[in-house]
């Protein structure tokens, strides 16, 4: 039939039992005549355990070991699923990072794929092999260390393997049934889209969806590697991420409603209206190495010639980005910082926006009659984001998702979880 | 001051708090002036722990994967080490067994090292690093597949490395304080023995004794590497192994007193005494891939041109032993198998044999006055070896201890556990 890479996640791994249903899943879709690759993660809670061990013995373990000691449990799921294959009468061989020649930039923790040199696992895909690649790693181009590649990694791992063979497609298996129009234990009415752009699935994933990282989409993009999200736990069709122009169905104008409740707003107050200041005031967080996301900056008032700008950052990020700030304090001569992490981040993310006008009105109307209060609004060519308090992002995410028709007609689906 | 390499065992290594310790051991050598290489185990239970997992998800894992999941330990161990190192403020870099260059046989589960090409670990020690390997493992020269070492194999890898980086000792630690004259919790009155030799170590290997497996010592024999065995929990000197000459010590006639009693005595009654009968016995043994240890072959009955063989095998092989020989029963003629795991095996060794007669009578009047009955006698150029009776076989030891003058004069010397 064809030649398909697969991925699955540390859930579908968990224990023995797990590894063997993995087991059937592969070797059924070799034998439907397929050639199959799989891209494995670490069993359940394996990293956190090595990541314990590391911090007994050292408090700041350095990158380079830290890198050798984690790509250990990737190493054991890969020899164990082959183990789990060859009792079921298929031939399969398991690969480290470095042996399926995933080469990797040398940021230990953090590292990314430069290239694939797929020599042996080409090998024995064309002997009739299943072949087994360890997730989350490769090789450093430079220092021929062992490197991590750092969240989402494996997905990652998968995509550029897909893309460096030629696979048909990617598969990305999970715990949950493909990409939702929104979280269905905020939206009960949510349901799985059949299929959606790269385009469109970079933007939910950079606005809360956790189920396909940003590196993945941006490299299956890149490449044109048509990405199929799935169930671990069915045989159902999940979700397919792929090329605008391939994409069969009639395309609604709002793929879907994402929400995010993992940053705080930080609002400068009082800022001299003088060229060069935000520049100061971003160098700022970003020498205290914190990412920022929505920034908006308001009217100057004429009478003081000051304005307030505010952004929005990580949560885990906040402290170290407020001690930034109060440093430069007297440099800029602002007069205040606040800090306020009880907000929620909600946007409508389609391609359908480009043709359609009046999205936005439709979108700020169900917001105010749900009673919602707008913070701040951000939006792309395919996107509108707001900020909103806390407590009024489900009421904002389920008046969306019914503006926009997306409601699902028939029965709730199921939901297992938030995926990884 | 010069190059070492050091060797720590599973139980040096077997927690947190272990690793820290052999972190400051390692430290001070290399603050002593040395250049540092060390190679390490898995941790404590981690091995058996691997194992486990591997039998939950398949009964008969392939040897080339279980090799894949069992080298993980040695990885773990080696990176938390070198993190514990940092720790103390001196730099440390771990490698796997393939980045350390150990080239090995293919032979998955019992690999041979064939070559080392130091090259990465070299560059590291010259950059002054302290250089941490995985040991147990290596890469397969044809496949490129990794490979365990087998029984042995973190001892076999240091002597291995020993000898390509022209280090001046090889450092095995342990558990116990060195090479005893006999097991200590037989014989109360065993002493350390300070300088031994390779060909003494090599025999002693053979007949029990459980600190250095035959294969390191015939390694550092052929490529004249120093041994010193010591114990990782003190600082006193240890055993070292070394060839002859290097010797300085006056050379008592035995030097230790080994027992064995994982073997068990198969005895082979009626053979036809036709030339090739003997022949046909020991090709049906061999094929079921068992090792056999003493023959004995008694004299033919002159009436019935009949003979009784016996020789001992593992404990272990036991059964698969008599099962061949039955299959082999009608062809050969014989009219009786007998099993005996009820014994054990006692040994002199001692270089000063070949040079002072009369070892084998004062052997031999030692074990009669200690009322112990010989079923089995065999001897080699530097040893002589008895099968007794399982219960008699500490009063034999203490025996041949005593009368070979190998008594402690001072306090009982401590003794922690078997070691590995």
């Amino acid at each position: 039939m064809g030649r398909v890479v697969q991925k699955y996640g540390g859930s579908s791994v968990a224990d023995a039992e797990s590894i063997k249903r993995v087991a059937k899943r592969v070797v059924s879709t070799k034998q439907a005549g397929n050639e199959v690759v799989v891209v494995i993660s670490a069993m359940g809670d394996t990293t956190d355990e090595l990541l314990d061990l590391a911090t007994q013995v050292s408090p700041q373990p350095p990158d380079r070991e830290l890198d050798m000691l984690l790509t250990a449990g990737e190493r054991m799921s890969a020899a164990l699923l082959a183990m789990a294959i060859a009792d079921l009468g298929a031939h399969a061989r398991s690969f480290t990072g470095s042996q399926a020649g995933v080469i990797t930039t040398s940021a230990h923790g953090n590292a990314r794929i430069m290239n694939i040199t797929p020599g042996r696992i080409e090998s024995a895909v064309d002997e009739g092999d299943i072949v087994i690649v360890a997730g989350f790693q490769g090789v450093s181009q430079d220092t021929k260390d062992v490197t991590t590649i750092g969240r989402g990694g494996s997905d990652t791992t998968a995509v550029a393997l897909a893309a460096a063979l030629n696979a048909d497609a990617c598969e990305i298996y999970t715990d949950v049934d493909g990409v939702f129009t929104a979280d269905p234990r905020i939206a009960p009415a949510a349901r799985r889209i059949p299929e959606i752009s790269y385009e469109e699935m970079l933007e939910l994933a950079a606005c809360g969806s956790k189920i396909l990282h940003l590196r993945c989409v941006e490299y299956a993009r890149r490449e044109n590697v048509p990405i199929h999200v799935r169930s671990s736990f069915s045989a159902k069709d999940g979700t397919w991420v792929k090329d605008l122009e391939d994409i069969t169905m009639e395309h609604a104008i709002i793929s879907g409603v994402a929400h995010d409740t993992g940053e705080a707003k930080i609002t400068i107050v009082g800022v001299p209206d003088r060229i060069g200041e935000a520049a100061k005031i971003f160098n700022a967080v970003s020498s205290a190495d914190v990412n920022i996301d929505m920034i908006v900056q308001n009217i100057s008032e004429v009478e003081t010639s000051r304005t307030d700008i505010s952004f929005t950052v990580p949560k885990g990020d906040g402290q170290r980005a407020i001690q930034a700030l109060q440093g430069v304090k007297e440099e800029v001569g602002f007069s205040d910082v606040l800090y306020d992490d009880r907000i929620g981040k909600v946007s409508v993310v389609g391609v359908g926006m480009r043709s359609h006008p009046g999205v936005t009105a439709k979108f700020f109307t169900a917001l105010a009659e749900a009673e919602v209060n707008l913070e701040m609004i951000s939006t792309s060519e395919i996107r509108i984001s707001v900020v909103v308090d806390t407590d009024d992002v489900p009421r904002a995410v389920r008046a969306a998702h019914t503006a926009f028709g997306l409601d699902a007609d028939g029965e709730a689906v199921v939901y297992a979880g938030t995926g990884r």
